[in-house]
């Protein structure tokens, strides 16, 4: 006998067993069926690029967790650590085969050697959508739209989208003298939730000193409503601007086409990043604030400035799909299935068999996801498969019910049985049964 | 300004533009839609794994294009490189938390560095689909009722599907002797479409002898039907045996499952690999049976011997979808379609904005895919737009139609125009129109 080699994945990595892969496409669908009756289009692009495209010239903490190796041909090589890269690169090299606008969705995995003890995987999916060519307000309210669609398809409970505009920020900043320290002060409120208030507070005043500090909370506190909280910040950014009258300009498309109620105008929201110069997202679950955003995103001014000299503003958001499976498990508002067969064609008569294909073909066509029993065993043992996988219902052809000259088909919960003479009259009884 | 990268993939990459990827998706959900109707689940496993896990003892041809390399943590890991041994793994490692049978479909990319002058690629998509833990007649059918719901649902036109069993193939070549040189008899024999009968007696009369090399001839050539095949078969390999009693029983439930006339017995065909041990399967497309086969597979003793005890006999297949594409567009029967959107809200007056999200949402509250013009531009560029990705309808709403109260659907091709005075009667205007 061969050695054994042991049956283990990398740590990080996981499978997926039916019941978690039925529940994550399901997700992926009602996404997909979202971001389409929107009018955006898939795209796909490949895993592994040169490193040179991905990491640009990189340096940074994204870098070091990024898979790279040399290939057969001695080419640096990576696998993609996010979708936007990637997204970046294929508009860059093909915008003149597209149009502009282009609104893309891309769901898909990314690789990143994180650290797994904080509970990160090192495989994992994004689902990212992008409006691009164009700098607008209606794209921007697209993608809050989009946003409030696709997290009421994953039926996550009751949510709100915050947004806030990096445009009045930085003119704040710059009033309150503290433009130099722009950076640092956009980290330490990014981090208002996590740490708390006085924390931030202190940690504003020992870059910015007391009297700033202050300012930076009072500019970051929410008011009673959308209006009344873009009052103040206006009022602390010295007046109107081309920011705030866009924020006002989403509020109204965004009411208009559906999602008033969730939108909150939050002024400590800023995505860290210094990639976003526009609008920034995020969206919160009532239920489960503590996870974090489950949908995040925003505007910015170049998507692939890397690689081409064409000017390409943006605007698009991505769903943390991992996060929100954890979350709808822990709301206990995931569904959970075995699989899509609604009827096990019981083996009764191994000589049967050529019957029972028939019926069960009979079941297809009638739109009904069959299965046979592959061979003959105990009732006992199909029966169990049948629960195993969740079947609700079995048809039995054995000896007697053929010298009756009929079918039986049998509610496995109930346990109540029907009689019939075909199978396209089993098939029509079953879909009554099931309200199909 | 700063150093351009220049935009670009790795050779034997590509991405999928919206039209690419559209037709494949379609394709990919037309095949899930077959799997599950046959009682199929998905699964998933992760893209790299030990390096250990996926070549085994190797050494073979495949583990010199494997992407191969020491990860961050000095692991010698792999990406998969098909979708079965990933498969045997996971078999291996989650048996118990599963049952048998167990019918599973796994569609996803795998990676070979393979020659890209013979128009491989090194990124493509495996669609397999496996039924585990059995060995049976009615397993063995349904793996050939699937391929043919699953080309047929793919609409590459007419297309056979050619069954032989290794075991009747084994008996005959130790019948005449020659069992010794089974493997390169196999693989001579499976040359025979492209190489042609003349080389092949020539080359198998060097292995094995001229008399050998012409009962060879003269057991894998096709007789009228099924039946004389199947006889002139046993007569050569000794009589009947559990192997022609299979191909008989298969037939049958093919047969009444719906697809006997697509089922031939070519006892040419034995799929080289020394994997299968049972019956194989190929599938051509009528039109274009110089590609070879869009759907190949086979039954074999153990799935996952390497990682486990536990014998794990299965039966399964896999679709081409890369060659499969490729026969669709050379026969004019690929649908290409630039987009899902049916309607274009045209953007005439910036201050409309609000009514206009207003619009689209309720034309998407009816099903109907909508998406708005993000700015005002001219006419000519929004048609353009609208004919570039294939919209069929635009609403017009200017200040003239807000004067006289309506709103203008304009059926883009026809130029036909009919008004309605509010977004749901021209959301059910449009229904109609489209036949919805």
């Amino acid at each position: 006998m061969p050695d054994i080699i042991e049956p283990r994945v990398l740590k990080g990595f996981r499978d997926y067993l039916p019941e978690a892969e039925i529940q994550r496409s399901a997700l992926v669908a009602a996404l997909e069926s979202v971001f389409r009756s929107f009018g955006f289009v898939p795209i796909d692009t490949p895993v592994l690029e040169y490193a040179e495209i991905l990491l640009g010239k990189g340096g940074g903490e994204t870098d070091k967790q990024v898979y790279r190796f040399r290939d057969h041909g001695d080419r640096d090589v990576a696998l993609r650590f996010d979708l936007t890269v990637p997204f970046a690169r294929f508009m860059a090299e093909h915008v003149d085969e597209l149009y502009l606008p282009f609104r893309r969705y891309h769901m898909a995995k990314v690789w990143r050697g994180e650290n797994t003890q904080r509970g990160r995987y090192r495989e994992f999916m994004q689902c990212d959508f992008d409006i691009v060519g164009i700098d607008s307000a209606a794209a921007d309210a697209d993608i809050v739209l989009v946003i409030g669609s696709a997290i009421e398809a994953l039926d996550a409970g009751e949510f709100g989208i915050r947004i806030n505009h990096r445009g009045i920020f930085n003119r704040f900043l710059a009033r309150s003298g503290v433009t130099e320290k722009s950076s640092a002060v956009l980290r330490l409120v990014d981090k208002l939730e996590k740490i708390g208030t006085d924390e931030v507070r202190r940690l504003l005043a020992e870059e910015v000193g007391e009297a700033a500090a202050a300012e930076v909370l009072a500019f970051i506190g929410e008011e009673k409503s959308f209006d009344d909280t873009l009052a103040k910040m206006e009022a602390l950014a010295g007046g109107p601007g081309p920011d705030s009258d866009r924020l006002r300009r989403i509020r109204d498309c965004v009411a208009e086409g559906g999602s008033a109620g969730r939108l909150r105008l939050d002024p400590s929201i800023t995505r860290g990043l210094d990639y976003y110069t526009g609008v920034v997202f995020e969206t919160t679950l009532d239920a489960l604030p503590q996870i974090g955003s489950v949908c995040s995103g925003g505007r910015y001014d170049e998507l692939a400035g890397l690689y081409t000299t064409r000017r390409l503003p943006g605007v698009g958001a991505s769903v943390g799909l991992d996060r929100l499976i954890a979350a709808l498990d822990a709301l206990e508002r995931g569904h959970r299935e075995a699989g899509f067969t609604k009827l096990l064609v019981l083996n009764l008569e191994d000589s049967f068999l050529p019957r029972y294909e028939s019926i069960a073909a009979a079941f297809r066509a009638a739109g009904i996801p069959c299965e046979l029993y592959p061979e003959k065993r105990k009732l006992a043992a199909q029966f169990g498969y049948a629960e195993r996988k969740g079947i609700p219902f079995a048809l039995l052809l054995g000896t007697a019910e053929a010298e009756r000259g009929v079918l039986s088909l049998k509610n496995l919960s109930t346990r109540e049985s029907r009689d019939f003479s075909t199978p396209q009259a089993a098939a029509a009884g079953l879909r009554e049964w099931l309200k199909m």
